[in-house]
């Protein structure tokens, strides 16, 4: 395995997690963190394109494709991969940020918004920090939900290698 | 660096190597070969779909981006990746195929199509095969256009351990 950190962010759907790690993002890239993101998706999603070469590569039974320009490269695994052979092929970066796996054994930040009519996904004393307009007495640092740059500042202070 | 066997794939454009790949890799999938096929795109590809979560998280400026799902998975490397570190990413199969990567130091399939009015791109001296339909005296294998069995038993043979 490999050492770098990792955080997850979890919380029920239509919380706006998504919209949060967008805005995250940004300030920690601010303060010279290179970051990866993952998420599952439920869904069977479709990353290439009908009728490239790649595709047509992938389509003809290749069981991992990659491609890559002078600009990036993607590395397309073809069929199921355990999250942490995933893991173990992230390399220099300083964080790693999950979206979900709330089961997963990583710290976590969890979320609730109180329009959204649901709960943090997990208690509180399991968190690392909470990010919720929820009112509630919190055993961990909680934040509000456009508090993207303090959000920024403790994970980068607690969850970076020399943040 | 992996010990995984690489062999490349070297041609003029449209000889037909993305095809003669297509054909190629049922016949060493049908020999119970796991394989990754590894493509240099000269032109700046985009991957991921506008307005989709992991694209999002890549404008935002995630220097990895990572989806996963029961089935399959993608890493984006949203940054320049030299080819080697990208080899290093790729596990569990049995061969890695480049198309291209001419001055690579990976033993080579040179392929030349006498319709396609160019020669071999390498000398076949310094190959490990040639597939060609261009007369000759070769020092090494050669295979006609549409001998893709044959290849897959070549690659195989000489290149798969245990193959």
């Amino acid at each position: 395995m490999s050492n770098i950190p990792i955080i997850s962010f979890v919380a029920f759907s239509n919380t706006g997690k998504t919209t949060f790690l967008e805005k995250l993002i940004p300030c920690l890239k601010a303060k010279g963190i290179r970051l990866a993101v993952l998420k599952h998706d439920a869904h069977e999603f479709q990353i290439d394109k009908e009728g490239k070469d790649s595709w047509r590569m992938t389509q003809a039974g290749a069981d991992v494709t990659v491609i890559t320009s002078a600009t990036h490269a993607a590395i397309m695994e073809n069929r199921p991969v355990d999250v942490n052979a995933l893991l173990a092929k992230i390399t220099d970066v300083d964080i790693i940020i999950t979206e979900g796996y709330k089961d997963g054994t990583w710290p976590k930040i969890a979320m609730a918004r109180a329009a959204n009519g649901k709960p943090l996904p997990l208690d509180p004393a399991d968190c690392a920090a909470v990010v919720t307009d929820l009112p509630g007495d919190y055993p961990c640092p909680v934040f509000a939900l456009d508090e993207y740059e303090a959000v920024g500042c403790f994970i980068a202070e607690n969850f970076v290698k020399n943040g």
